[in-house]
Protein backbone atom coordinates (compact mmCIF):
# COMPACT_ATOMS: atom_id res chain seq x y z
CA UNK A 1 0.00 0.00 0.00
CA UNK A 2 0.53 3.96 -0.08
CA UNK A 3 2.85 5.21 2.74
CA UNK A 4 2.36 8.54 4.02
CA UNK A 5 3.79 11.47 1.81
CA UNK A 6 3.29 15.28 2.99
CA UNK A 7 1.24 17.16 0.12
CA UNK A 8 3.59 20.41 -0.16
CA UNK A 9 6.56 18.51 -0.63
CA UNK A 10 5.04 16.45 -3.50
CA UNK A 11 4.44 19.91 -5.17
CA UNK A 12 7.90 21.04 -4.09
CA UNK A 13 9.29 17.95 -5.64
CA UNK A 14 7.58 17.14 -8.82
CA UNK A 15 9.77 18.81 -11.66
CA UNK A 16 9.72 18.12 -15.61
CA UNK A 17 12.62 15.60 -15.79
CA UNK A 18 14.11 14.60 -19.27
CA UNK A 19 16.41 11.66 -18.07
CA UNK A 20 15.11 8.19 -17.17
CA UNK A 21 16.75 5.28 -15.75
CA UNK A 22 15.79 2.96 -18.47
CA UNK A 23 16.05 -0.04 -16.39
CA UNK A 24 13.36 0.73 -14.17
CA UNK A 25 10.19 -1.08 -15.54
CA UNK A 26 7.13 -0.48 -13.70
CA UNK A 27 4.45 -3.56 -13.83
CA UNK A 28 0.78 -3.13 -15.35
CA UNK A 29 -0.23 -2.69 -11.42
CA UNK A 30 2.46 -0.04 -11.18
CA UNK A 31 0.31 1.79 -13.33
CA UNK A 32 -2.94 0.52 -12.59
CA UNK A 33 -2.58 2.10 -9.24
CA UNK A 34 -1.47 5.40 -10.42
CA UNK A 35 -4.41 5.68 -12.61
CA UNK A 36 -6.60 4.51 -9.83
CA UNK A 37 -5.59 7.84 -7.83
CA UNK A 38 -5.78 10.30 -11.63
CA UNK A 39 -9.03 9.15 -11.95
CA UNK A 40 -10.54 10.75 -8.84
CA UNK A 41 -9.93 13.99 -10.48
CA UNK A 42 -13.40 16.26 -11.02
CA UNK A 43 -14.28 16.77 -14.35
CA UNK A 44 -17.33 18.94 -16.05
CA UNK A 45 -20.82 17.16 -15.27
CA UNK A 46 -18.62 14.01 -13.97
CA UNK A 47 -18.47 13.04 -18.00
CA UNK A 48 -14.57 11.64 -17.28
CA UNK A 49 -13.27 13.57 -20.70
CA UNK A 50 -10.44 11.61 -20.69
CA UNK A 51 -8.86 8.21 -21.69
CA UNK A 52 -5.51 6.77 -21.18
CA UNK A 53 -3.51 5.40 -23.70
CA UNK A 54 -0.66 3.54 -22.18
CA UNK A 55 2.74 3.06 -24.07
CA UNK A 56 4.68 0.60 -22.20
CA UNK A 57 5.60 -1.96 -24.96
CA UNK A 58 9.17 -1.56 -26.15
CA UNK A 59 7.89 -1.46 -29.97
CA UNK A 60 5.29 0.86 -29.35
CA UNK A 61 7.62 3.22 -27.35
CA UNK A 62 10.20 3.01 -30.32
CA UNK A 63 7.30 4.16 -32.34
CA UNK A 64 7.50 6.53 -30.20
CA UNK A 65 10.68 8.15 -30.47
CA UNK A 66 10.17 9.35 -33.87
CA UNK A 67 6.73 11.04 -33.41
CA UNK A 68 8.04 12.94 -30.34
CA UNK A 69 10.90 14.50 -32.36
CA UNK A 70 13.68 11.86 -30.97
CA UNK A 71 13.31 13.27 -27.30
CA UNK A 72 14.39 10.08 -25.71
CA UNK A 73 12.25 10.15 -22.48
CA UNK A 74 9.60 8.16 -24.34
CA UNK A 75 12.01 4.97 -24.58
CA UNK A 76 13.91 5.96 -21.70
CA UNK A 77 11.45 6.26 -19.01
CA UNK A 78 9.12 3.03 -17.97
CA UNK A 79 5.73 4.25 -19.57
CA UNK A 80 4.17 6.71 -21.59
CA UNK A 81 0.75 7.64 -20.57
CA UNK A 82 -1.18 9.47 -23.58
CA UNK A 83 -4.03 11.76 -22.36
CA UNK A 84 -7.01 12.27 -24.95
CA UNK A 85 -9.83 14.50 -24.77
CA UNK A 86 -12.77 12.48 -25.35
CA UNK A 87 -15.00 14.62 -27.82
CA UNK A 88 -17.81 12.89 -27.64
CA UNK A 89 -18.08 13.14 -23.84
CA UNK A 90 -21.80 13.55 -24.11
CA UNK A 91 -22.07 9.43 -24.67
CA UNK A 92 -20.96 8.82 -21.19
CA UNK A 93 -24.31 10.94 -20.05
CA UNK A 94 -26.87 8.15 -20.05
CA UNK A 95 -24.60 5.98 -18.64
CA UNK A 96 -23.58 8.51 -15.62
CA UNK A 97 -26.91 9.79 -15.30
CA UNK A 98 -28.74 6.39 -16.04
CA UNK A 99 -26.86 4.72 -13.33
CA UNK A 100 -27.40 7.90 -11.02
CA UNK A 101 -31.28 7.26 -12.16
CA UNK A 102 -31.37 3.96 -10.97
CA UNK A 103 -29.43 4.20 -7.89
CA UNK A 104 -32.62 6.73 -6.93
CA UNK A 105 -30.15 9.67 -6.61
CA UNK A 106 -31.86 11.66 -9.26
CA UNK A 107 -35.00 12.20 -10.44
CA UNK A 108 -35.78 11.08 -14.41
CA UNK A 109 -36.57 15.04 -14.92
CA UNK A 110 -33.25 16.03 -13.34
CA UNK A 111 -31.40 13.14 -15.70
CA UNK A 112 -33.62 14.32 -18.95
CA UNK A 113 -32.44 18.07 -18.28
CA UNK A 114 -29.29 17.11 -17.41
CA UNK A 115 -28.48 14.93 -20.64
CA UNK A 116 -30.24 17.19 -22.32
CA UNK A 117 -28.16 20.24 -21.27
CA UNK A 118 -24.95 18.27 -21.91
CA UNK A 119 -26.19 16.87 -25.08
CA UNK A 120 -27.24 21.03 -26.35
CA UNK A 121 -23.38 22.03 -25.11
CA UNK A 122 -21.35 18.66 -27.54
CA UNK A 123 -23.25 20.65 -30.18
CA UNK A 124 -21.05 22.99 -30.13
CA UNK A 125 -17.89 21.27 -32.00
CA UNK A 126 -15.35 24.49 -30.24
CA UNK A 127 -17.19 23.55 -26.65
CA UNK A 128 -16.31 20.03 -27.12
CA UNK A 129 -12.83 20.46 -27.63
CA UNK A 130 -12.04 22.75 -24.60
CA UNK A 131 -13.86 20.36 -22.60
CA UNK A 132 -11.75 17.49 -23.94
CA UNK A 133 -8.51 19.34 -23.19
CA UNK A 134 -9.69 21.02 -19.99
CA UNK A 135 -10.70 18.10 -18.15
CA UNK A 136 -8.11 15.76 -19.57
CA UNK A 137 -5.45 18.40 -18.03
CA UNK A 138 -7.14 18.23 -14.94
CA UNK A 139 -6.63 14.50 -15.13
CA UNK A 140 -2.76 15.18 -16.66
CA UNK A 141 -2.13 17.34 -13.47
CA UNK A 142 -3.23 14.94 -10.87
CA UNK A 143 -1.57 12.36 -12.87
CA UNK A 144 1.64 13.84 -12.00
CA UNK A 145 1.17 14.96 -8.98
CA UNK A 146 0.24 11.00 -8.24
CA UNK A 147 3.13 9.75 -9.87
CA UNK A 148 5.64 11.70 -7.67
CA UNK A 149 3.66 11.04 -3.89
CA UNK A 150 4.45 6.98 -5.16
CA UNK A 151 7.85 7.99 -5.98
CA UNK A 152 7.95 8.81 -9.50
CA UNK A 153 9.04 11.30 -11.57
CA UNK A 154 7.12 12.95 -15.18
CA UNK A 155 7.48 15.03 -17.71
CA UNK A 156 4.05 16.07 -19.36
CA UNK A 157 5.12 17.00 -23.57
CA UNK A 158 3.27 18.99 -25.96
CA UNK A 159 6.06 18.74 -28.20
CA UNK A 160 5.15 15.85 -30.26
CA UNK A 161 3.53 15.12 -33.68
CA UNK A 162 -0.09 14.84 -33.28
CA UNK A 163 -1.16 14.09 -37.07
CA UNK A 164 1.50 11.33 -37.00
CA UNK A 165 0.40 10.01 -33.03
CA UNK A 166 -2.91 10.04 -34.16
CA UNK A 167 -1.92 7.92 -37.44
CA UNK A 168 0.66 5.75 -35.93
CA UNK A 169 -1.54 4.32 -32.81
CA UNK A 170 -4.78 4.61 -34.94
CA UNK A 171 -6.74 6.69 -32.45
CA UNK A 172 -10.35 6.86 -33.22
CA UNK A 173 -11.77 10.45 -33.83
CA UNK A 174 -14.04 10.29 -30.82
CA UNK A 175 -10.02 11.43 -28.56
CA UNK A 176 -7.69 14.38 -29.54
CA UNK A 177 -4.07 13.71 -27.83
CA UNK A 178 -3.86 16.29 -25.26
CA UNK A 179 -0.60 15.64 -23.66
CA UNK A 180 2.12 12.61 -22.98
CA UNK A 181 3.09 12.09 -19.58
CA UNK A 182 6.19 10.08 -19.32
CA UNK A 183 6.91 8.46 -15.73
CA UNK A 184 9.88 6.45 -14.28
CA UNK A 185 13.09 7.20 -12.25
CA UNK A 186 14.76 10.20 -12.96
CA UNK A 187 18.48 9.50 -14.19
CA UNK A 188 19.40 12.73 -13.86
CA UNK A 189 17.30 15.05 -11.38
CA UNK A 190 14.69 17.89 -12.71
CA UNK A 191 15.73 21.43 -11.88
CA UNK A 192 13.59 24.06 -10.70
CA UNK A 193 12.47 26.33 -13.51
CA UNK A 194 11.37 30.37 -12.85
CA UNK A 195 7.68 31.44 -12.67
CA UNK A 196 5.98 35.07 -12.74
CA UNK A 197 5.58 36.92 -9.37
CA UNK A 198 2.03 36.42 -8.47
CA UNK A 199 1.62 40.24 -8.50
CA UNK A 200 2.02 39.26 -12.15
CA UNK A 201 -0.77 36.29 -12.64
CA UNK A 202 -3.14 37.92 -10.63
CA UNK A 203 -5.60 40.42 -11.05
CA UNK A 204 -7.67 41.64 -7.89
CA UNK A 205 -11.26 42.37 -8.56
CA UNK A 206 -11.32 44.19 -11.83
CA UNK A 207 -9.25 44.86 -14.33
CA UNK B 1 3.40 28.15 8.00
CA UNK B 2 2.10 24.82 6.48
CA UNK B 3 1.83 21.89 8.41
CA UNK B 4 2.00 18.27 6.97
CA UNK B 5 -1.48 16.82 5.31
CA UNK B 6 -0.54 13.48 3.59
CA UNK B 7 -1.09 13.78 -0.16
CA UNK B 8 -3.39 10.89 -0.51
CA UNK B 9 -5.47 12.15 2.37
CA UNK B 10 -6.10 15.72 -0.06
CA UNK B 11 -6.84 13.47 -3.01
CA UNK B 12 -9.43 11.62 -1.22
CA UNK B 13 -11.05 14.33 0.51
CA UNK B 14 -11.00 16.82 -2.69
CA UNK B 15 -15.06 17.04 -3.34
CA UNK B 16 -16.73 19.68 -5.47
CA UNK B 17 -18.48 21.01 -2.45
CA UNK B 18 -21.73 23.25 -2.85
CA UNK B 19 -22.57 24.70 0.62
CA UNK B 20 -20.30 27.23 2.05
CA UNK B 21 -19.90 28.95 5.86
CA UNK B 22 -20.74 32.50 4.52
CA UNK B 23 -19.25 33.94 7.19
CA UNK B 24 -15.84 32.58 6.48
CA UNK B 25 -13.40 34.83 5.35
CA UNK B 26 -10.03 34.60 3.60
CA UNK B 27 -7.52 37.72 3.81
CA UNK B 28 -5.33 38.64 0.82
CA UNK B 29 -2.56 37.19 2.32
CA UNK B 30 -4.35 33.31 2.33
CA UNK B 31 -5.25 33.62 -1.19
CA UNK B 32 -1.74 34.67 -2.02
CA UNK B 33 -0.61 31.85 -0.29
CA UNK B 34 -2.61 29.25 -2.38
CA UNK B 35 -1.66 30.65 -5.49
CA UNK B 36 1.49 30.83 -4.42
CA UNK B 37 1.89 26.88 -4.74
CA UNK B 38 -0.94 26.77 -7.57
CA UNK B 39 1.72 28.52 -9.63
CA UNK B 40 4.38 25.82 -9.19
CA UNK B 41 2.44 23.74 -12.00
CA UNK B 42 3.79 23.18 -15.21
CA UNK B 43 3.13 24.87 -18.04
CA UNK B 44 3.86 24.24 -21.94
CA UNK B 45 7.43 25.85 -22.72
CA UNK B 46 7.12 27.00 -19.05
CA UNK B 47 5.04 30.25 -20.20
CA UNK B 48 2.42 30.14 -17.54
CA UNK B 49 -1.07 30.18 -20.12
CA UNK B 50 -2.81 31.71 -17.46
CA UNK B 51 -4.03 34.28 -15.10
CA UNK B 52 -5.77 34.33 -11.85
CA UNK B 53 -8.87 36.96 -11.46
CA UNK B 54 -9.62 36.49 -7.82
CA UNK B 55 -13.23 37.91 -6.79
CA UNK B 56 -13.51 38.53 -3.04
CA UNK B 57 -15.45 42.19 -2.70
CA UNK B 58 -18.79 41.86 -2.24
CA UNK B 59 -20.21 43.70 -5.18
CA UNK B 60 -18.14 42.04 -7.68
CA UNK B 61 -19.47 38.50 -6.43
CA UNK B 62 -23.22 39.75 -6.47
CA UNK B 63 -22.22 40.70 -10.20
CA UNK B 64 -21.31 37.07 -10.27
CA UNK B 65 -24.18 35.17 -9.19
CA UNK B 66 -26.11 35.58 -12.17
CA UNK B 67 -23.58 35.15 -14.63
CA UNK B 68 -23.24 32.09 -13.00
CA UNK B 69 -27.62 30.94 -13.52
CA UNK B 70 -27.86 31.75 -9.53
CA UNK B 71 -25.56 29.10 -8.32
CA UNK B 72 -25.04 30.53 -4.43
CA UNK B 73 -21.97 29.17 -3.88
CA UNK B 74 -20.02 32.07 -5.94
CA UNK B 75 -21.30 34.55 -3.31
CA UNK B 76 -21.76 32.05 -0.16
CA UNK B 77 -17.57 30.63 -0.99
CA UNK B 78 -14.89 32.94 0.28
CA UNK B 79 -13.60 34.24 -3.14
CA UNK B 80 -14.40 32.94 -6.74
CA UNK B 81 -10.60 32.70 -8.93
CA UNK B 82 -11.39 32.67 -12.43
CA UNK B 83 -8.86 30.56 -13.78
CA UNK B 84 -8.23 32.71 -17.70
CA UNK B 85 -6.32 31.03 -20.09
CA UNK B 86 -3.76 33.09 -22.08
CA UNK B 87 -4.17 33.15 -25.77
CA UNK B 88 -1.13 35.65 -26.30
CA UNK B 89 1.11 33.08 -24.01
CA UNK B 90 3.82 33.86 -26.63
CA UNK B 91 4.23 37.51 -25.59
CA UNK B 92 5.64 35.77 -22.61
CA UNK B 93 8.71 33.86 -24.38
CA UNK B 94 10.94 36.74 -24.60
CA UNK B 95 10.52 37.88 -21.49
CA UNK B 96 11.26 33.90 -19.93
CA UNK B 97 13.98 33.21 -22.35
CA UNK B 98 14.95 36.81 -22.02
CA UNK B 99 15.95 36.17 -18.48
CA UNK B 100 17.36 32.68 -19.05
CA UNK B 101 19.70 34.19 -21.46
CA UNK B 102 20.50 36.97 -19.31
CA UNK B 103 21.76 34.15 -16.84
CA UNK B 104 23.48 32.43 -18.81
CA UNK B 105 21.31 29.15 -18.83
CA UNK B 106 20.86 29.54 -22.29
CA UNK B 107 22.75 30.22 -25.41
CA UNK B 108 21.14 33.00 -27.53
CA UNK B 109 21.33 30.86 -30.77
CA UNK B 110 18.60 28.77 -27.84
CA UNK B 111 16.26 31.28 -26.82
CA UNK B 112 16.18 32.65 -30.84
CA UNK B 113 14.71 28.95 -31.90
CA UNK B 114 12.57 28.63 -28.60
CA UNK B 115 11.25 32.28 -29.10
CA UNK B 116 10.49 31.12 -33.26
CA UNK B 117 9.14 27.97 -32.25
CA UNK B 118 6.67 29.68 -29.88
CA UNK B 119 5.58 32.09 -32.14
CA UNK B 120 5.07 29.81 -34.51
CA UNK B 121 2.46 27.64 -33.13
CA UNK B 122 0.55 30.77 -31.41
CA UNK B 123 0.01 31.58 -35.14
CA UNK B 124 -2.31 28.78 -35.13
CA UNK B 125 -5.42 30.44 -33.21
CA UNK B 126 -6.96 26.73 -32.38
CA UNK B 127 -3.66 26.11 -31.14
CA UNK B 128 -3.06 28.73 -28.86
CA UNK B 129 -6.77 27.82 -27.55
CA UNK B 130 -5.82 24.37 -26.73
CA UNK B 131 -2.93 25.29 -24.98
CA UNK B 132 -5.16 28.26 -22.64
CA UNK B 133 -7.09 25.64 -21.74
CA UNK B 134 -4.75 23.08 -21.23
CA UNK B 135 -2.60 25.14 -18.98
CA UNK B 136 -5.39 27.16 -17.52
CA UNK B 137 -6.43 23.58 -16.51
CA UNK B 138 -3.17 22.14 -15.08
CA UNK B 139 -2.97 25.31 -12.88
CA UNK B 140 -6.74 24.42 -12.06
CA UNK B 141 -6.30 21.15 -10.36
CA UNK B 142 -3.29 22.16 -8.53
CA UNK B 143 -5.53 24.72 -6.82
CA UNK B 144 -7.75 22.79 -5.73
CA UNK B 145 -5.58 20.19 -4.26
CA UNK B 146 -3.92 22.83 -2.58
CA UNK B 147 -6.36 24.55 -1.30
CA UNK B 148 -7.69 21.08 0.47
CA UNK B 149 -4.23 20.68 1.79
CA UNK B 150 -4.90 23.98 3.20
CA UNK B 151 -8.20 22.91 5.03
CA UNK B 152 -10.38 24.52 2.43
CA UNK B 153 -13.07 23.22 -0.06
CA UNK B 154 -13.50 24.22 -3.96
CA UNK B 155 -15.93 23.73 -6.70
CA UNK B 156 -14.56 23.81 -10.10
CA UNK B 157 -17.34 25.47 -12.44
CA UNK B 158 -17.90 25.62 -15.97
CA UNK B 159 -21.60 26.42 -16.06
CA UNK B 160 -21.62 30.19 -16.00
CA UNK B 161 -22.33 32.63 -19.06
CA UNK B 162 -19.26 33.27 -20.64
CA UNK B 163 -20.22 35.72 -22.42
CA UNK B 164 -21.79 38.32 -19.88
CA UNK B 165 -19.05 37.29 -17.63
CA UNK B 166 -16.41 38.95 -20.12
CA UNK B 167 -18.46 41.71 -20.89
CA UNK B 168 -19.29 42.54 -16.80
CA UNK B 169 -15.81 42.15 -15.67
CA UNK B 170 -14.25 43.87 -18.72
CA UNK B 171 -11.76 40.27 -19.52
CA UNK B 172 -9.69 41.68 -21.88
CA UNK B 173 -9.76 39.62 -25.34
CA UNK B 174 -6.24 38.37 -24.43
CA UNK B 175 -7.58 35.64 -22.00
CA UNK B 176 -10.36 33.01 -22.15
CA UNK B 177 -12.40 31.97 -19.34
CA UNK B 178 -11.79 28.88 -18.77
CA UNK B 179 -13.09 28.08 -15.34
CA UNK B 180 -14.20 28.85 -11.96
CA UNK B 181 -13.05 27.66 -8.39
CA UNK B 182 -14.87 28.79 -5.39
CA UNK B 183 -12.83 28.23 -2.05
CA UNK B 184 -14.41 28.15 1.27
CA UNK B 185 -15.12 26.27 4.39
CA UNK B 186 -17.91 24.08 3.53
CA UNK B 187 -21.25 24.27 5.24
CA UNK B 188 -22.30 20.64 4.26
CA UNK B 189 -19.67 17.83 3.08
CA UNK B 190 -19.39 17.16 -1.05
CA UNK B 191 -20.50 13.62 -1.56
CA UNK B 192 -18.26 11.43 -3.33
CA UNK B 193 -19.19 11.05 -6.92
CA UNK B 194 -18.73 7.51 -8.78
CA UNK B 195 -16.36 6.87 -11.89
CA UNK B 196 -15.48 4.87 -14.28
CA UNK B 197 -13.42 1.84 -13.61
CA UNK B 198 -9.73 1.96 -14.86
CA UNK B 199 -10.92 -0.66 -17.73
CA UNK B 200 -12.82 1.86 -18.99
CA UNK B 201 -10.84 4.55 -19.50
CA UNK B 202 -7.41 2.95 -20.10
CA UNK B 203 -6.07 1.45 -23.94
CA UNK B 204 -2.95 -1.03 -23.60
CA UNK B 205 -0.14 -0.17 -26.36
CA UNK B 206 -3.07 -0.29 -29.18
CA UNK B 207 -6.50 0.85 -29.97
Amino acid sequence: MTSSVDFFQVIEERRSVKAYDASHKMNKEDIVDLLEVTQKAPSSWNLQQWKFFVIDEQDQKDKLLSIAYGQKQVVESSVTIAILGDLEANKNAEIIYGEALAQGRISSEIKDRLVGQINGAYSNAQVARDEAFLNASLAGMQLMLAARAKGYDTCPMGGFNKQAFVEQFEIPSRYVPVMLVVVGKAAKPGYPSSRFSIDDVTVWNQF
